[in-house]
This record gives C-alpha cells, structure tokens and sequence, in this order.
C-alpha cells in the first residue's frame, strides 16, 4: 500500500491522488487503506516517512498571529529539528536530493502540507498562497542545509533566539511583507493531453 | 594530488590546508602540485569539482554597488545555474548531503570563497561577515534547492527579473540591513588538542 501510494502521490501530487486509485494499484479495498492510515492526509505522512505530523505542530506556529507568523515557523523548524525530527528530516532531505520520486513527495510535503497551510490562513488568491510558500519553504530549507546539513558556523552552533531574530523578518517579508509574486516568464507549458 | 588535496581541505578547511602539506600527503614536489594548479586556490576548486571559478564571476556581482549587493548576487546565482554550473552544482549538492567530507568541502566553497568573499568587501568584523555570509547562504541554497532540485512552483520557472525582485530585498537585508548576527547559545567547543 504504502509503495502504491508514493507512486501515486508522486505522480499526480497530493490532491491528485485518491485513496480509491491507490487501493486499486495495491490490489486492496479501499476500506483496507481507510482502517489502516484513517485518512489520506495520514496514508501521505506515511508514505513520505514525515519527519512530523502536520496537523500536531502546525497549530503552535498558527497560534503567533499573522505579525509573528516569520519568527514562529523558525521557531518551530528550529525546535523540530533540534529535536525527534532531525533524522527522518535529513533521510528525506538525502532521499530526495538523489531521487525525483522522492523530490516530488519531499515537495508535496513541504509546499501543500507545511508551508501551504500556514500560508494559506492569510487570504491570499491560490496563485499568490503558492509563490509566497515556496518563497518561504525556499528560506526554510536553506536554514535546514546551513545548520544541519552543511553545519556552517555561526549558524550551526547559534541560539534559537538569535536566528529567529536573524531570520524571522525575512520569512515574514515572504508571508506578508509587500513584494511581487514570482511568476513565470511564460505560460506554463500544457500537461500533456 | 586530488585525493590529499581533498582530504586536507575537508580536515583543515581552505586557510588551514597548505600545498606544501597535500604533496607531502600525495608523496609529490610541492613544486609539481604548482605546476599543474598554478595556486591554493585553483588546487581547491579542482578538488570541490566547483561549478564556477568565483575570480570570474565574483567581479560582476561586486561592480552591483553596495545596495544592489542582493539583487546582484541572486541575478549571478540565477545565470550560472540556468547556465553551464548546472551539472557541477547539482553534483556537488546530492555528493555534499550524502557525505560529510564533501558537505564540508562544499561548506568551504560557499562560505569562504563565494559568500564570504562579497560580505568581506562591507567592512564587518571577521565574525560578524562570518555570520551574515551564513545568512546569505542559508537563503541561496534554498532557493537552489527549491528551484533546481525540488522544481517547486511557481519558484521552478519564474522569471529571472521576478525572483530578484522578490529575493534580492531578503539578501540584501542579511548583506547590509541591522540585525544581530546569529550568535552561539554557548561558547564553541574547542577542537581536540
């Protein structure tokens, strides 16, 4: 189940992908998948090996108030990450710098699931929601390489505190600052038909 | 030659390897590692397999003027890796995040012979340039991996102008704006004597 799934998120992304289609690759009943993972969201959280539940932390950082909405995601990234979710973390990170599947879930997982929602509370259009998260996931993932990955000092040994001042009102720029929308330089080309 | 040189760079950083010490190391004249690289610094970009030779592409960022430092340094980052860096870059990523020895190599590429050396031109004290070239790193190699590695949208094919546009004014601020650089919780652990 769990291999039909990331082959189905991974293709056709989280909202394309249906518990009914996955069920169907893994040659089970769809009633299966529903006892097993309880909901796609969980079947998701599975498949990409989560370093964290979404739907556990996201709260917290939502809780801050749209002005400290920046210091509260590096906050919580930084309170993960210096903790139980640094392995699975960094697995995902090796995984997906190696492998496109993996690419796309770690993707998924960040855009739609993490940084989406919290995006997402702030009554943007949908195209507007996407650029600001990837803005953020791209300060957020950058951190991760620098302090984890890279260890590279000043900031791998620094305090929260002093890299949620650094990097809090950078992060809040991306969520509500005045900027324009990255936007393509062209249409987008057609999914194939 | 290579091989040593790798080693020493990835054991003493850049500052701490010396040319002498790799031939000894390779069983070489130090005359012979000079002859092929010509000088340390060269040495080291063959042993990264670094994507770009920062003496030529550093100048241009740097005629950008100190308030245009940001923008300057995303429109490089930008053309290089739309361009020929590619490859090398994406290599040297996947090779840094699996291996230590290269995260460290990579670490020094980046920080003390890219980013470093445009923080080095504003007049900070050595800890302090230190501290916002991390900064400014943290955010370049998020946007390469949210671009380039996990084709996130619409970041994946926005518009050069665009994503200047958006970023530059965050790099700009780790490069020149008042902040507090990030600062150890507690004192570094000295190295094993």
């Amino acid at each position: 189940m769990l291999a039909a799934a990331r082959t189905a998120f991974a293709e056709r992304g989280f909202d394309g992908a249906t518990i009914r289609g996955i069920a169907t690759a893994a040659g089970v009943d769809p009633a299966l998948v529903h006892h097993y993972f309880g909901s796609k969201d969980k079947l998701f959280l599975a498949a990409v090996e989560a370093p964290a539940d979404p739907d556990e932390v996201l709260p917290a950082v939502l809780a801050a108030g749209r002005d400290e909405l920046g210091a509260s995601a590096v906050r919580m990234l930084l309170s993960l990450w210096d903790g139980p979710a640094r392995p699975a973390g960094l697995a995902l990170i090796r995984s997906a710098v190696s492998n496109e599947w993996t690419a796309k879930l770690l993707r998924e997982f960040l855009v739609a699931k993490v940084v989406g929602r919290v995006v997402g509370t702030l009554g943007y259009s949908d195209e507007e929601r996407d650029a600001r998260g990837a803005l953020v996931a791209s300060q957020l993932i950058g951190l991760v390489m620098i302090r984890y990955v890279l260890c590279a000092e000043p900031i791998a040994s620094a305090s929260h505190e002093s890299l949620i001042a650094a990097i809090g009102p950078n992060v809040q720029r991306y969520l509500t600052g005045e900027l324009e929308p990255p936007a393509p330089a062209r249409p987008r080309p057609h999914p194939p038909s």
